[in-house]
């Protein structure tokens, strides 16, 4: 089984290798991971490279195709070689999915208008410029499209899509392999769950590294 | 902050990244993805190439160094040059940190004798043999030495490691950005939580891979 996950220039990490680390131990998975051309390419603040193995043209029907996110996609709304391959791999794929800002890209190619759709809190009034609305759910589910929160959220919906594709012992085995028994300090994880400092302080963070 | 993650052929990727997504943005972080020799390394199963860009000489003393896991580790458990890197970036480091097998690593480098410490549930007894007493908890602090149970732990770790390094606000604001608000479908995340069946299930799948 083919799964294609896209990598571009100011990717976030871990919006690709959650998912990537959950799918990668399916018994038949095929993990392909496609860009504009094949080399290395920077993580959103450059300190971490990873490797394109394939271009788009090369995977064009993939049976998952998922779209990470980071500030990259600013551009990438507006790049048709992206937005072409993600709506030709949507004509025949399983599942289409995205975690993050990710979304913004299944939106900019035009397959999450009237759908219930996700992405990183901070990104989520965008969706609606693509006739999407926003959900504040962590994984948000509408047929074959699946759409993850920010960042650590797209390790939710690949164990969901991974039982959708399997079955719930698989999705559990693959579970216990990583061992997600996630125990925060605190329970700070959602834009609601948190008091105005710290999201303030997110704010800052986030302005001294881009 | 300099802040050193080892990569190696055969690293679990997750180790590593989930890690490095948390601690990229402390406010003053210097993330340094280091190893034998600059270039490209295959994750586990080859799916994922991933890029080394320091060698070890080239970053002595870290304030933070991180050792992920993964079945390369086995290997390096004989390895001098990543083992006299870890024992002497040791002397110097806060804290000495490691996610899943990554431990075993520190055992072979004699940081964990007489140390509680924890590692993969399958790998477990493995750290007796280093003098480390074996835990069951997720994270397990002994003084500046951190160690994480198996894979997506290294995300909870990452957590208590940036709190320790700046204030609560700040360790909040980081689990916000990530949005690290997790909805596993199962709550299948531990060896003491899942049936005979998806243990079986686990063992199968990673015969398939390894």
């Amino acid at each position: 089984m083919k799964i294609a996950i896209a990598l571009f220039e100011q990717v976030t990490a871990l919006d690709a290798v959650g998912p990537y680390e959950v799918l990668q131990r399916l018994p038949d998975a095929e993990v392909l991971f496609v860009g504009h051309q094949r080399g290395e390419i920077r993580t959103d603040n450059g300190f971490l490279g990873l490797t394109i193995d394939h271009e788009f043209e090369d995977v064009p029907s993939p049976e998952v195709l998922l779209i990470p996110g980071g500030i990259g996609t600013r551009a990438l709304v507006h790049d048709g070689t992206i937005l072409n391959w993600i709506r030709e791999a949507h004509q025949t794929s399983r599942f289409t999915t995205s975690v993050c800002t990710g979304s913004l890209l299944l939106g900019a190619a035009g397959i999450l208008k009237g759908l219930k759709a996700t992405t990183h809190f901070a990104a989520r009034p965008l969706l609606e410029k693509y006739g999407a609305e926003p959900s504040n759910q962590r994984v948000v589910q509408q047929g074959k499209v699946i759409t993850a929160a920010g960042v650590s959220s797209g390790i939710d919906m690949a164990l969901r899509l991974a039982e959708l594709l399997t079955d719930p012992t698989t999705a559990k085995a693959l579970q216990l392999m990583i061992e997600y028994d996630p125990q925060p300090p605190h329970d700070a994880g959602a834009l609601e769950k948190v008091d105005p400092a710290v999201l303030r302080r997110a704010q800052e963070l986030s302005r001294d590294k881009h």
